[in-house]
């Protein structure tokens, strides 16, 4: 059997286990993730991410992460890190591509590369506030995936459908998520 | 004068300027922000930020930089890094960050420190396909700021209005883009 020698990294098993153990404990699937900011100066800022909620207690990632972000130095700014746009662009192509390595798991198909290139298209007159008709955020996203995988190319294209599908990040960006922001 | 000596490192100046320019030449105001993304094994990728366009011609940053995606041990991966879905609270949380700085320079008023914590809730089971009716992504998103500035609490609080009404990261969060995922 074909099946027994694919591995791409992924324990679906696990992943049907916790499905099942769900089932029986919905509670436990209330995930609340974390970020910490502090502003530097300038555009510059500084995200930590460590812990999160879930399975019922507080988790702890292996380490506590750092990110810089900041504005280029054709906006005047220090370019102490990369935008937060582009942080969208990084989660959006980590989770199509974490998705695409499970589901071909779950199909029995051997994954030996994924390559992808994101391009978000924006028109920056809408966070100068200068056309309140033009957006802040992407007017469009493009995700381009070359894939090479034992399955034909109809059965890749399904499974980067499912992916998709199933994805926490495109969700939150295709479709509206509720933001509220307060000051303490 | 006191906004003489108001310095949050943010070259409004620059930004006004750019605001005029572009009036002239809406073309350049059209940004293309990209990422390109390697699967690595399981749950595990790299996402590259370099380059971008903008301003009518490619751009760079000051340099490239990687970053890791994975999802927890709880999930039976291997967490070399953070789950793409906490990537887009750093992109907020950054996001939302440096509008503060612009507009609190913008309106003359020195920030001290400008702190965030952000939280957002999901329910694991529409990841896993468990109940149509759970989305993937986020329910919701609270973004909590503490703030300390030479300004009263009611400013302060215009100042975040204002920095979350040009947001691109809360706009592409709280409204719907376009995403088109291909595979060549």
């Amino acid at each position: 059997m074909t099946m027994a020698t694919v591995n791409n990294g992924v324990n679906v098993q696990a992943l049907l286990d916790a499905r099942e153990a769900l089932k029986g404990a919905p509670e436990a699937a209330q995930f609340t993730w974390r970020a910490s900011c502090k502003w530097q100066d300038g555009t510059h800022s500084t995200t930590k991410v460590g812990g999160f909620f879930g399975l019922g207690q507080e988790q702890q990632h292996k380490t506590e992460t750092s990110f810089e972000a900041d504005h280029p130095e054709i906006f005047a700014s220090a370019d102490k890190g990369i935008t937060p746009i582009e942080y969208v662009l990084v989660g959006l192509a980590s989770c199509l591509t974490a998705g695409i390595a499970a589901v071909a798991q779950n199909r029995g198909v051997q994954l030996n590369s994924v390559e992808s290139q994101l391009e978000g298209k924006m028109d920056i007159r809408g966070i100068l506030g200068m056309d309140s008709d033009v957006r802040n955020g992407y007017d469009d996203i493009k995700v381009t995936f070359k894939i090479d995988a034992d399955a034909p190319r109809k059965e890749i294209e399904a499974i980067v459908a499912q992916s998709q599908k199933r994805s926490a990040v495109y969700d939150i960006i295709a479709n509206p998520v509720n933001v509220s922001v307060e000051v303490v």
